[in-house]
């Protein structure tokens, strides 16, 4: 994308939302039905209706993928469709002469609501940070090795519910279940979570589907995968600890996990893929990757509007492009709107740890905020994440950012 | 339903697909589109074509809900509609005056196709047998207590993959994985699995929705269950050996997961139900129940067209209206399609266990059969779960069979 390609829309150039982002999402406004938008600058672009005024591949093209309320069709695509649409919009946006047709359908981001951009069809959690999976071996098993032996060696993952991921904005109820009983042979605990956390992740959407018995290469992972959300793992440590064994964790995650509204295309991220910061011992053939297969994405974490971490997602241990080809080795098939996240961010320093746990060590060390110590998540706590990575054009794009406050159980 | 009540379908009276079972699935027929039916002796019949004709509903009804590809907006319609829909069945199909309307509209079971019944949303897979998780522990955890201290406070369970269930007569492509290092620091062993397991399971079919932050009493069960297939958890247990600490199993597990083309309706299992064989210590409030809460569900293992076992499902230690109780006791919302299964049924006795890794402890004793002494299952192995339960007719009914063949990897 050259420096010229300067867009006209108020206030958009230079901003983290420039030509060279673009995110994709669903918005409603007023009584009119939810379609698919662009994010630029403060605006959403109606990309069905522009479509349509332009002429542009209405018949059963764009028009058609754009004028439905989830991004499915779009997804589904594949990757010629999704870099012809952006190059369409990126031309749109930069030439004056387009201004008459585009602007029309600019609506103000704040007369919109915005909706859960697509269809989960299966959620994977993976568990891709050294420092996240050393730090909660330590606190869950202090008595054992904190890394287990198959760390090194794959990308550890397990499913999680895919009927309960909400969008941003959506409230999470406190969830109730069991805990470690306080005495040994005595009933279980049992309430309201006391232990509630979140957990920092970068989740990815996977767009083109493959068939049953067939894999995904480490090489073909743009080719499936459309694009990126910061992602909330909302977690109960309380439950969690006593039902993780040993088919791993369940209603300790499966209340709510929160995405952003905005899809950001992988094509925005090109200027922020970095080399992984090292594999050793080196992974076996079908995880080996060529080139820089990171991303170099600044995670902030505010509670409460307070930032009180900021994980760097260049020091995931496992890329994404591993995740998939891993996912899929033994012949598991994708779907379109396939939903698969990194697992917590957490960095090598305190302040750049992705959960409440970690910060606080377990809730023995509780960290300090401008509201006073803390631990765990309190009710009506606020929790925010931001992201924000290198563009093209210079300056930094920012990720749709997700937040959640917590209510009563 | 009375004894009265004996069908004019040829053949069907007195069979184990008599008027008192009646499952439901997708048929298609030539070049017709596929549309749900019902099964009666060695006929399915076009539900939709009979409830048109009959002018039963056709109005957004019954007609409606039956012409399409899938059972998802038959399940979404709830009990009243259930209980409405299987009345009207029965008449029909035991009224000789209705033959006329109903005959043109029976297809022999040999001229159709059966295809996946629903889309399934979320798969949760328990682990409710104490029997079988008592094996599992001895034969994966040899030195550590076989049963782990919440079994008996909750029934364990985990997410599955949901976009690889796959219907009866699907061929099972051998997973390929990371297995255990053959020696400790070397790589991980790699290729096609060598463990390849069954698990025998009865599963759960979720019809009515509910809200993110609500829970599922145990009384209200029958509410969102419409009815039951039994399932093939299909496991390679070299590859779960190794990935399953800390977070589970997952592509041990999530290459396929059969199961049958026939949702047999609760409805037609009131005669099986059981009390359970009793649980100690009583378990929590929210996961009482009163009254007889298991099934007498008898399954039969066959390798090969020989039965090598035969699980019995009532002695279940947890019953589906607990786990249903326990999936959603943290708020997490159920979808149309939801499927939940009971993990592997094993009884007392060696030739009731529900899986080749029980059948052959770990593959260390073999397993006589016709053709020899087995461990794990071979290419071109066929493995076929059948399931009868008592009729209200007096004789048993079946469910339908779930059948798979392993290719090579």
């Amino acid at each position: 994308m050259s420096e010229k390609q300067q867009t006209w829309v108020d206030g958009a150039a230079g901003s983290a939302y420039d030509v060279d982002n673009l995110p994709y999402g669903v918005f409603s406004e007023g009584e009119d039905p939810a379609r698919v938008g662009a994010r630029i600058g403060d605006y959403v672009v109606d990309l069905a209706a522009v479509a349509a005024g332009a002429g542009f591949w209405t018949e059963g093209g764009l028009a058609a993928l754009f004028g439905t309320d989830s991004l499915d069709p779009f997804l589904a695509a594949g990757r010629p469709v999704w870099d012809e649409a952006r190059s369409w919009l990126v031309s749109l946006l930069t030439n004056e002469s387009d201004r008459g047709l585009v602007e029309p359908f600019l609506h103000p981001l704040d007369s919109v609501t915005m909706q859960l951009p697509f269809t989960v069809a299966d959620y994977v959690d993976f568990y891709c940070s050294l420092q996240h999976a050393t730090n909660v071996g330590r606190i869950f098993r202090p008595d054992g090795e904190a890394l287990l032996p198959n760390w090194r060696h794959l990308p550890v993952g397990y499913h999680g519910r895919a009927g309960t991921v909400v969008v941003s904005g959506t409230d999470v109820r406190r969830p109730t279940g069991q805990g470690r009983p306080s005495a040994d042979g005595g009933p279980p605990a049992f309430g309201p979570s006391r232990r509630l956390d979140i957990e920092a992740e970068l989740g990815f959407v996977v767009g083109t589907p493959t068939a049953l018995g067939t894999s995904v290469p480490t090489s073909a992972f743009a080719d499936h995968v459309f694009g990126v959300t910061p992602l909330n793992d909302w977690s109960a440590r309380d439950i969690q600890a006593w039902e993780y064994v040993p088919l791993g964790p369940f209603l300790g995650k499966s209340f709510a996990t929160s995405v952003s509204a905005w899809v950001t295309p992988l094509a925005a991220l090109a200027a922020a893929r970095v080399d992984l910061p090292g594999q050793d011992p080196a992974p076996l053939e079908y995880l080996e990757v060529d080139g820089p297969a990171g991303f170099d994405i600044a995670f902030e974490v505010l509670l409460n509007g307070e930032v009180v971490s900021r994980p760097p997602y260049a020091s995931m241990y496992w890329s994404p492009a591993q995740m998939l080809a891993h996912l899929t080795v033994n012949g598991a098939s994708l779907r379109t709107g396939d939903l698969f996240a990194s697992g917590t961010i957490s960095g090598d320093e305190v302040a750049e740890r992705g959960s409440f746990l970690e910060l606080s060590w377990g809730g023995q060390e509780p960290f300090a905020t401008a509201s006073g110590p803390r631990t765990f998540l309190e009710d009506g706590d606020e929790v925010t994440l931001r992201a924000t990575a290198p563009g093209t054009l210079g300056n930094r794009i920012a990720l749709g950012e997700v937040t959640g406050r917590i209510t009563a159980g």
